[in-house]
């Protein structure tokens, strides 16, 4: 290790120190805090991001990833380091600490007012505080435009390296195209699917060892790893020996069943992250989006599929009890492939999944690109659910209000959901032709798949972006006709 | 608020949550963190402890602390503040970093030692590194030792300030000549009691709903704090509105319920503390020996006494169900007061536990100030216990090497055990003349109790030292008579 990067990585351990702690005590908010300790903790919090922000701004973090840069001689993994911090630099840098601590507040009232407006059904509560988010994001993302670079590129380039307007215009112009009629179709075939007894009730303890059972099959690794609960499924990890999942319960079974699947994917990613790269900024999974491959790979690619059942079905069954154990396994798995055109995204199938991204794709980029009034939204989205899903919102709750992401300032974020099942398709394509998947399923082998994942895409973090990690893993640029000729495959009418 | 003190608290602010984030982590790792996750967040923490040593010390921090008594019109709690600031700063600034960082390595292989010798019963295995750490403690005492103030002085006055080998000599010397004779007799007495209910298997179900009962009724607040599981029972917390206990099932059903009873008695203590102290340096429980008054007065003179059972003995029975609930009350208090004299400290009863805790004083006496060789240790520990208790360790595990505290560092803490009861007895003898404790107790009037400790201990946090509560509350100085007359009372002859 070269002398200016050691003295320079002593630095940039105390920001990930920081970092990890504030994963902790949002972990622990999410999944065991009580509930008067909110504002009390929030305060910690604050103070530790902002030791954060002054460490990794600081005029000497700059000089030391200066000097490495200087002196050269930096092996890859140093190199993306550095490349990684000063790209942090540059992103907390290039907005003015006031107006980075105004929208901060902003943001903390804005989640409250979400939720009120939510309740109350009522989106003109929200959406005034929403028009100040969006010009905090158009303000942020013009600091940060690159010479004659659109500000929604700025934001996608944010959570997705390498994909802009244009190349998302392309991916949901064929999505539209070809997923919307098929929809129809496939929507039309399975309305009389039995789905009754995934609603049926099942004691607590047998769906908790069912999740135990199907995280572990899937292969989370409890050694290095817990399973929570709490009101919405999410990952979390502290590094690549702690890496934290949660579900819930309660809702129909198949809820809990493929959050898990799905939560185990995003894990198997940050479990299988190399050992010199964790607890660097590099050693996380490298995008939003190759997190979501991962994670909906798993869930619905493998997981939906007859042969993953089949080894595992009677013994899921019986853990579960009655009415499931009387349930066939084709039964089973027509009721968890269910095609029904719904109104919320994180309860939508996968065939429909795509269409509900593009509506946020389509209004973000009118909200930062044009100069669409705030207040038309609602009638914005319910056209589009009309259109593309053929259900219309019958209120704001159902509707425009349903996710909570836009009032955190996350725009350029939902799309990343859709290239995920994207990239998912194209890798599966390409796997296909290294190994007999649905025989490795049948014979419960899932190592061979999660080993060829973790040599070809977990390892590296953010050494390499997902654009070139598809490039190198699939010899081919991302392209979104896999993950069509993939649903058309499986939704598609069977005479084909 | 000063400028000057406004000024200094930004700084204090970024100590404190620091501080919480251990806090946190140490919470975590004891309830819930994947096995080998350990050596990769230890190296998390060390770097948070390291910021925090840095801040605290730094120039910058120093100069302001200064800044403000010179400004002067300090508030009462901005004093205190300033104060264990200062005195903060002292302890963590009095060792040379070097020797401060080996000391940490020390301890952090010492722990691993420990429990191998305690594993293989071989305390010689344990002698070398034992040594190198009291070496450690009398240097680092040295640093700290006022002109002529004896070492073990300086330790002592760390963990209850005011409170010397004078006092404690007086102390455990007054426990010798009336505790020993006492509990020969009240273990003769009580050698044919029926605790074999204790021992049954109970539903864990029942036991966790029983322990969350029992914590609810002493005045635990969930809306405020959560109860998990862990190896060993203990209190932490993150501030006044998140306080967590943990206690363990599986053994004797006393030893969750008491356990729980007893880590409520610490939780109340830090969910008393006043808003406007919460989350600074003063806003903890003013000393371990504070602490343990509280928790083991509820544990113990509250928890093990008939008028508390009296009202929920039914309902409690009925939560365990059989063989519990076929148990009369009298038989159930005369089980979790029987008195058997053993070798193991935190599975003592409430008699013999202070003789326990004067092995222990007298052992880190010699060894702190006076050159006592660590290999006898073993012996002068065996010939205590038959002396004092009456019983004699077969082995080093159960004798010299079943505490972890010394592997820690940790000499002058154990007195503090014994203390705490002490003052418990010298409260409650002080109590019982402004209410009638009995009848509050069968009246589940409970927060008459709660209140009152509240108002007069708890809000303060380190306001006040533990023997300046005492004067003010008690109206007297510390004295350990009450503490001897309340086990007289309880443990003595009847006839008297």
């Amino acid at each position: 290790m070269s002398k200016a990067f050691e003295t320079f990585y002593q630095s940039v351990e105390k920001g990930m120190a920081l970092q990890t702690a504030m994963v902790l005590f949002e972990w622990d908010n999410e999944t065991l805090a009580p509930k008067e300790a909110e504002p009390y903790t929030t305060r910690m919090i604050g103070s530790l991001s902002e030791q954060y922000r002054e460490i990794m701004t600081s005029e000497e973090m700059k000089k030391l990833a200066a000097a490495c840069r200087e002196e050269g001689g930096l092996s890859g993994p140093e190199a993306a380091i550095v490349r990684e911090v000063e790209e942090e630099i540059e992103k907390l840098d290039c907005i003015p600490p006031r107006e980075y601590r105004d929208f901060a507040e902003l943001t903390a009232r804005a989640a409250g007012i979400w939720a009120e407006a939510k309740r109350e059904k009522d989106f003109q509560k929200f959406a005034p505080v929403l028009g100040e988010i969006v010009n905090y994001q158009k303000k942020f993302a013009s600091y940060r435009a690159k010479e004659g670079q659109k500000l929604y590129d700025v934001l996608l380039d944010s959570y997705e390296k390498g994909f802009n307007m244009e190349t998302l215009d392309a991916f949901f112009g064929e999505l539209k195209e070809e997923l919307v009629p098929l929809l129809h179709e496939a929507a039309e075939r399975s309305g009389n699917v039995d789905t009754s007894f995934l609603s049926a009730e099942y004691p607590l303890t047998a769906q908790e060892d069912a999740a135990r059972f199907l995280a572990e099959y899937v292969g989370f690794d409890f050694g290095k790893g817990v399973l929570a609960v709490s009101a919405h499924p999410f990952t979390t990890n502290l590094h690549n020996h702690d890496v934290r999942i949660t579900t819930h319960y309660g809702q129909r079974i198949d809820s809990s069943i493929f959050s898990v699947i799905h939560e185990t994917g995003h894990a198997l990613y940050e479990l299988g992250i190399r050992d010199d790269l964790t607890q660097t900024p590099v050693g996380q999974g490298t995008s939003m989006g190759m997190h979501e491959c991962q994670s909906r790979f798993f869930e619905n690619i493998i997981g939906r599929s007859r042969a993953f059942w089949e080894p595992v079905y009677d013994t899921i069954a019986e853990i579960f009890g009655a009415p499931l154990n009387q349930v066939p396994l084709d039964t089973f798995l027509a009721a968890v492939n269910q095609t029904v055109p719904g109104l919320i995204r994180t309860e939508a199938d996968e065939l429909s999944y795509a269409l509900h991204v593009m509506v946020r794709y389509e209004i973000e980029k009118m909200l930062i690109e044009g100069d669409t009034s705030i207040e038309e939204l609602p009638e914005i989205w319910n056209k589009k659910y009309e259109e593309y899903l053929g259900v219309r919102p019958q209120n704001d709750a159902e509707g425009i209000l349903q996710d909570i992401h836009w009032s955190q300032g996350s725009f350029g974020y939902f799309p990343s959901y859709a290239l995920g099942s994207a990239f998912g398709a194209q890798f599966y394509f390409h796997m296909k032709k290294e190994m007999d998947i649905d025989s490795l399923l049948r014979e419960g082998k899932l190592d061979v798949i999660r080993n060829y994942l973790k040599e070809h895409i977990h390892q590296y973090g953010k050494l390499k972006t997902s654009r070139e990690l598809l490039k190198e893993v699939t010899g081919e640029d991302f392209s979104p006709k896999y993950y069509i000729a993939y649903l058309k495959e499986k939704y598609g009418k069977k005479e084909r």
